[in-house]
């Protein structure tokens, strides 16, 4: 029987919206947009979308007219109230209420601010101004809305059949990863992959099956509203933007070189267990261990983010060690540029020694590689960064020098202020 | 939304049908239900399931009140007004009114006759008693129940995503097949995988796949109800069971030598073009040809079904040519156990030298090898033959010793009337 409604409904839509909620976005945009909106409201922020794959000429791939629907649509939609209801009652972390009513009710008007969109050598500049709160909404849902729309432009040409089998065979890639990961004993992995998705279907359809393949070693998703909707723990805790937008507005290079320590400073104000964890790469791990007061010795665990990931998990055990803390009780998550093989090494290499946990993105939600002729559906590295804090330009280093951006000048100036000596380059792929 | 009336209307069935019309059968099959309707109508004939994969132990897979199930199913179906008007009116081979009027009448008053069910040795004893026209429409269905039945009964301990991944493995495994064919120049391909298909539904996907994937290079299918549904060309013309009864039939020796040609004369009678195709191994090919009347000769084409097929082709090329015949304009149909790699290899090795044709089986609809743990969704060779005509066992030789069939003296007996020298055996995998 053919559903006549459910066929005029979905005709009745102008466009396919691809994000439909404002809590489709990652648990630690919420987390740290309340952190913001209690310590940093006033902040004006301008935020970019940054293209590092710059062969992937986005401006020739898909429609100014279509992206323009996208994001308007996004600057449509309202918290719902069975959002709010399980934002405000939902059990995050251990904690209920960890969304206080002053932020809920901001929250609940909230819509998202203006973009300015222009096309530049094939490129789209897409930016974002206005208070830090607000435009810090738009990071997620414009990266999701641009891979998204890249895929549709590569799958537009394809017959019903090749479309069914390219998804077959992306389903079976997925799987067989799964049935790699279920024999690492003792594996704990959290989807991390909102951002740079194929699609949301195709992140609801890898979120379940990862529930399904794997059980309890599946610990959630970063995507609040697929948490929501499956039943699973939401999982984040902070990012780069937080020191990121502190050093920009630091005074002078003594407030610059403690900036780091002051957003989590304000963070463990806020919280405490699994969500403190140190996100150290922004201006160079090692350093920034090394000149880290006490008390952050005490926190539950780091999260590795950029450059080679054991070094960083062995920098990790040393620093531990020399603040007398017991190392095999720490968690040590790692989040960059993860596939199954990874995954098993460090597990297998720091198992015992670290708690080890793994936030898996771009290959979890987006490996069509591969899978079409000239690889069209490849992951590419995509970012939208704060550029810029109340007019003063941003900067990050990582532990990667081409992860670094900001301007060259004040690069050099964070290099000095934060003693940053030789670092390794990596390719950055995803 | 939920369409509820669907919802509730699928939840009323007692059993999910495998076989839910009388033309999900092989076309040939109406063709030779015709021919005997006409010929042999008063005939009694016996059918049985020979299981020849005996480590499939069948019945201790699928439960017996099932399999009645199934069976009593398809004894309550009957022709419907709308396949009725499609065999009456559709144009098949180029021809309208294929099926005659007298023909059509009684089979639209039919029902499949009962069945004997017993269980011996983890086998199912499976044999159908009666009319010749009414029993030989029990194989095809009867076959097709029991290779379901057998696919549900491993599919159903299986999670919700792993039977999704499964499907998209069959589903790559089959595009891959048909990405390997599009390459294959002029090539001209069928669907002959009804009796041994995973399923209904997987029959009709992999019929579609191909339909989008080779265009005009898929000729059609043997499948009249996906015929049907599907707009194509339905495909077959006749079989073994013709030559097998009539010989069974023969008074004495001479009349046995003789009963192969009496079919096709009788076939010729009714049929011209693409429907004159010659099955030469039911009692041997090569002494078949050798002493086959002229007119043979100039019939269209020819099926080999057993044997080793270069040499079953080579072998009517030279008697073409013997006759004055131009091999070039003859079609060579290939339909014994085909996958990519020998359709491949027999099409390059007769293009121009004669017009090549595949009727591509098992593992076209059925190829699930590789994808399930101790590979329990192997195809395996099950098949449902005419056993006794009018009291009288029935024997089939075949150009493979592993493919006769029949009691052990009356198999010499035909070895010795039909003049069968040494006869390379090979193994019979579907």
């Amino acid at each position: 029987m053919v559903d006549i409604a459910t066929r005029v409904w979905n005709h009745k839509w102008k466009i396919d919206p691809i994000v439909r909620s404002l809590i489709d976005t990652d648990f630690y945009k919420l987390l740290m947009c309340q952190s913001v909106f209690r310590n940093q409201r006033n902040t004006r922020v301008q935020f970019s979308l940054i293209n590092r794959s710059s062969d992937i000429r986005l401006a020739e791939l898909i429609d100014e007219g279509e992206l323009r629907e996208q994001l308007d649509h996004i600057r449509s939609l309202s918290l719902t109230r069975g959002e709010s209801t399980w934002l405000r009652g939902n059990m995050f972390y251990g904690k209920r209420q960890m969304f206080r009513s002053d932020f809920m009710e901001w929250f609940e008007q909230l819509r998202l601010p203006d973009y300015q969109l222009e096309k530049r050598d094939g490129q789209y500049e897409l930016t974002f101004e206005g208070s830090w709160p607000e435009v810090m909404l738009w990071e997620i849902p414009a990266l999701s809305v641009l891979m998204e729309l890249r895929s549709r432009a590569v799958l537009k040409d394809m017959g019903r059949f090749e479309l069914q089998v390219l998804y077959a065979r992306g389903m079976t890639k997925l799987w067989e990863k799964i049935e790699r990961l279920r024999q690492v004993d003792g594996l704990r992995i959290a989807d991390f992959g909102t951002r740079r998705r194929h699609s949301f279907l195709w992140q609801d359809w890898c979120v379940q099956a990862m529930t399904e393949g794997l059980g309890n070693a599946f610990v959630g998703t970063s995507n609040c509203l697929i948490a929501k909707n499956r039943d699973l723990e939401a999982i984040g805790t902070n990012a780069h933007e937080l020191p990121m937008v502190y050093a920009a507005l630091a005074e002078d290079d003594s407030a610059l070189r403690q900036s780091p320590y002051k957003v989590l400073a304000d963070w463990q104000e806020e919280h405490d267990g699994n969500l403190r964890i140190i996100l150290p790469d922004t201006y160079g791990s090692e350093g920034f261990l090394q000149h880290a007061p006490d008390w952050l010795a005490g926190w539950t665990g780091i999260r590795i983010d950029s450059g080679d990931p054991a070094t960083g998990a062995e920098t990790a055990i040393n620093w531990w060690k020399s603040r007398g803390e017991d190392p095999t009780q720490k968690m040590v998550i790692f989040s960059d540029g993860l596939d199954v093989e990874k995954i098993e090494k460090l597990h297998n290499q720091f198992a015992g020694r670290v708690r080890p946990s793994f936030g898996w993105g771009t290959l979890l939600t987006n490996d069509f590689r591969g899978l079409t002729p000239n690889d069209a559906l490849s992951p590419f590295s995509l970012v939208c960064k704060a550029v810029a804090a109340d007019g003063h330009p941003t900067v990050k280093l990582s532990d990667n020098p081409n992860k670094a951006m900001g301007p060259a000048d004040e690069i050099e100036r964070y290099k000095r202020v934060f003693d940053i000596g030789q670092q390794q380059a990596m390719d950055v792929v995803v």
